[in-house]
């Protein structure tokens, strides 16, 4: 999905929202789990019920990988059927923090774009820039694909080198700095935690334009309100992701239905914030 | 396995030659395409030919992924074929570069360390710095598996962020200094690209007793003369990785005999290494 159609859906669908599908075993209502594969019946569910509320899914790698082969069988089927329900309604992202040397960042990115090798497309994937440009450029090399890199995130432990200094800058800047030569605004977004909203302003002198995606609001402790005040643009540039907050809203056999009472709350205050005038 | 099983390990083998199994269906030899499941053939056929001349196999899980639920069970098989076939006699790495917010790091240790819940069981996960300490931390909740953290890596990009830096010292330093609290020498190494030899001696100044896993040997340009010269101690404290060197020594039928000859020639230069005082 490109920008144009991504900015186009934020606006139709007034909703800047990302649903992280965090799926565990241990928490998705009890009842799913006499299904073959209760963690794709519980990510269809969630989808179906909040489709019209979210501009996004996230599923994040961790939460499948932890079950091995039948885990990662889950995600595939989660994507192929976010793709083939609901085809250019929906903008994907592999929360996977990838990045390795050229040719290992290769197979990454067949991994979570070449569906004919690996049997997944997403329209995006989160990068981690530690090992610098050879290590994220290979999944630029996909028309129509982005990556969206680390750049400041919503976790305590961002302090340890995100804030690492030298007299003009912060490593989380240099890493916008640096990382902006590498695409553009139509192939790249970076992460910065919702935690983080009063450095928006600062983020936004180095990258006025780029998407950025905003994990942290709810479970984590960041506002939706600060994060617009800061980060929003006259096209949005903003996905917020919610994860627990939305999936987990209740453990019971009404678990959809109160996923889309909480997304639509979310969406309702998103759309204030779209048609406030910036 | 603990650092003294190691350490024994290496002595007894007079090896610290780590082998990647960076495994690609595009370059193994063409009959092994007729079998289930050509992968864990290459695998199974390159670790029996090489079993004794490395102390350690180090899938990088990107050539897995890139084949999707095929891939990652391909990678089931081959670490339980390691557990199974060799027990305690061989060190087992996750090349996986992991490192998220705790709850989902939890998730990745899952992954690559319980095998009741993924089906794997690697003794140790290479892991990213960048998210910090909490990001890596979960992993070290599991007793005798290792972490091992990127500090100062081997591909040409090292140089955009690793080495950024404020009066005192470079990133990889700041990582180093920071991260050798989170654990000890018992459960963390570091990651070290062969192709900076010359910085291992300002790296043992910070970490003299870590053990390094030192990529970039071979296909890259890394030189073990020049690894050992400046990392190896009076325990050892190397694990020596060598990937395309050795797996593809031939295309043909003679793949594991010509891997194991290539094999051969880095465990004697290394038994030569041991054997020389420091």
């Amino acid at each position: 999905m490109n920008r144009t159609a991504l900015i186009n859906l934020i606006y139709s669908k007034k909703s800047f929202l990302c649903i992280g599908l965090d799926t565990d075993l241990a928490k998705i209502p009890p009842h799913l789990l006499k299904f073959d594969d209760p963690v794709f019946e519980f990510n269809k569910a969630i989808i179906d019920a909040t489709h019209e509320l979210a501009v996004a899914y996230k599923p994040n790698f961790a939460f499948y990988e932890s079950n091995g082969t039948r885990g990662w069988n889950s995600l595939t089927k989660t994507i192929q059927y976010i793709n083939t329900a609901y085809p250019e309604k929906l903008f994907t992202i592999a929360d996977a923090k990838r990045g390795d040397i050229g040719n290992t960042s290769q197979q990454y990115a067949r991994a979570m774009f070449d569906e004919a090798s690996s049997g997944m497309s997403f329209d995006a994937v989160t990068v981690a820039p530690y090992m610098g440009e050879d290590s994220v450029k290979p999944f630029l090399a996909y028309p129509g694909k982005w990556i969206i890199v680390l750049a400041l995130t919503s976790n305590k432990g961002a302090a340890d080198f995100q804030f690492f200094a030298n007299d003009n800058h912060r490593l989380f800047e240099q890493v916008l700095i640096k990382s902006r030569q590498w695409g553009t605004k139509e192939n790249m977004m970076y992460v910065v935690g919702a935690t983080q909203a009063v450095m928006l302003s600062d983020i936004r002198k180095v990258i006025p334009d780029h998407f950025l995606l905003i994990p942290g609001v709810g479970a984590q402790g960041g506002s939706l309100d600060e994060v617009a005040k800061y980060g929003l643009t006259h096209e949005c540039g903003l996905i917020v992701n919610s994860s627990r907050n939305i999936i987990y809203a209740s453990n019971g056999a009404d678990f959809a239905e109160k996923a889309r009472e909480e997304a639509m709350k979310m969406q309702q205050e998103m759309a204030k914030l779209l048609a406030t005038p910036r």
